[in-house]
């Protein structure tokens, strides 16, 4: 009998990427194609089909595809649609998955954002598997989340909730890129930890390595590197990004109530230099019913993330 | 053959209200007690028991008591239990569901907390009915809600999901029963309005005829007459009221995507005095995705609304 294996497309800004996982979380295949490199978006497609097809071929024998999942930027979960985002070269409409669906008739295809799809991937494969009520943080260029409760993924509406990143922490604060300020992910992204690190240089009079290096060239990495060895700069960066996350992760809480937050991304990866102070100030501002119940966790997923969040979604769909 | 009815039981700490309602809405008898004059709970309930089966008496012949839903403050959906209600005179972990189903075997009882109970009654019986994805808020002495996802009221993991009146909108900000500082709640309740009143006053020397009234003796009705006849110190309040509700709506929007949000409670008796701005100032703080898509309405249950909250409660267990 032939084992059931799910599509998992992450389709970023520069690259689309693919594979195919089984649901005991097995890696099988893998490729990718270049995002931008087609204008018209079903030169695409058919270019992506081809290579999907093609890395098919060395596992079809004994695999049977049961699903397709996508993890997009703008996705939106009801209509299978990409909805105006500005890092892909289709800045309109475009309804991926009735076009896809074309070249795969009959096999289930479904797409949401990048964020959800990570939120999926942690329950269906990484550290939220059991559990009914988590939230998922995607700490990169940007703040994504998922949030999951009675055991799904909350798409609102529309299909467009969960955006934690623009929740306004600060009202007159920083200028944020979706037109307004002071929204959360303009403090606690991998580029607002950046801009905090300046401020703090505004700031003290501390000596730093960080002084040498100028904004374009400064990464969350340097920073973090920096407070490990001690900087001061580095340090109170740190501290202030894990007041203004702890803060916002608190009124969260007091919305769905989880039983984990789970941080995943390029900042997460600063280990204890986030979490503790962040679970510090998350437990000083929480309302006391929640005190001490709450887990913070870093994201179990740690290889090809995107890919498993997009399987996991094809997944979860024949589940329901 | 019988027609079937759920009872509603509304704990609040003064008075116990009970009320048998069908399936259409149709308030069919009722019934209270003083909550507080048993200082044992058993007492309480036996009381309780023998008032519910006088009134059900009136309407025995022909109906069939198919389950019973409870509204309590600190109520906990998923053990049916009061736990340390501090306007209740048993400010322990009471296992009122436990307790009341030793009266009714085999009639299904659940629990929840009033502004939960409010969002079910208006799903099942209110301006809710068909949505999704809601929000109820409720502006009483404090700021109460439920959000309903997906069909379903977030619970979440500990059953104490909700809690909009507590997410911290103001560091440092007004001084909290809960023991924080800068709650929602100290902003936008009956006794928030009042502070801000006072607020107002000391900032302004508009002549107001608030300025006679003792701060123990202002009710928001005064403030909201006040504001209707034009009295600047009264309207200004209600800007910064809106002003801070707007804010808190439109973060709540971009984590949960609702269909529409609910008002509810005294302070929503303002009507547009309340509404327009805070309308005004949610699509102001709006992420753009989500502009003009939220309706901010009225709550449409108007009477007993404690009650038909309560029996909803019963009539959607019942659906599940």
């Amino acid at each position: 009998m032939k084992k059931e294996v799910a599509l998992g497309i992450d389709i970023g800004g520069t690259n689309t990427a693919f594979g195919f996982i089984d649901r005991e979380g097995n890696y099988l295949a893998d490729g990718n194609i270049l995002t931008g490199k087609h204008e018209d978006v079903h030169d695409y497609l058919r270019e992506l089909y081809l290579e999907i097809e093609k890395v098919f071929d060395t596992i079809r024998e004994g695999h049977t595809l049961i699903g397709i999942g996508i993890g997009a930027p703008n996705g939106n979960y009801y209509k299978g649609t990409i909805e105006y985002a500005v890092n892909l070269r289709w800045n309109e409409v475009i309804p991926m998955c009735d076009m896809l669906q074309e070249y795969y008739p009959g096999i289930p295809v479904c797409l949401t954002n990048d964020a959800n799809a990570a939120a999926i991937g942690e329950m269906v494969y990484g550290g939220a598997r059991g559990m009914k009520d988590f939230i998922m943080v995607t700490l990169g260029t940007g703040v994504g989340s998922g949030f999951v409760s009675n055991g799904k993924l909350i798409y609102g509406h529309d299909g467009f909730a969960g955006e934690l990143g623009h929740i306004i922490v600060s009202p007159n604060g920083r200028q944020c890129g979706c037109g307004r300020q002071g929204c959360l992910e303009t403090y606690v992204s991998a580029t607002g930890v950046k801009r905090t690190a300046y401020k703090m240089m505004a700031k003290y009079n501390y000596p730093s390595e960080l002084r040498s290096i100028p904004f374009n060239e400064m990464t969350s990495k340097t920073i973090c590197e920096a407070a490990l060895k001690g900087d001061l700069i580095a340090i109170n960066t740190f501290k202030y990004t894990a007041k203004m996350l702890g803060e916002a992760l608190a009124n969260m809480v007091a919305i769905t109530s989880p039983e984990a937050i789970f941080l995943m991304g390029g900042l997460a990866k600063a280990g204890d230099l986030l979490f503790v102070p962040t679970k510090d100030h998350m437990e000083m501002n929480m309302l006391k019913n929640f005190s001490n119940k709450v887990k913070l966790l870093p994201s179990q997923l740690t290889q090809n993330v995107a890919i498993y969040g997009a399987a996991a979604l094809a997944w979860n769909e024949l589940k329901q």
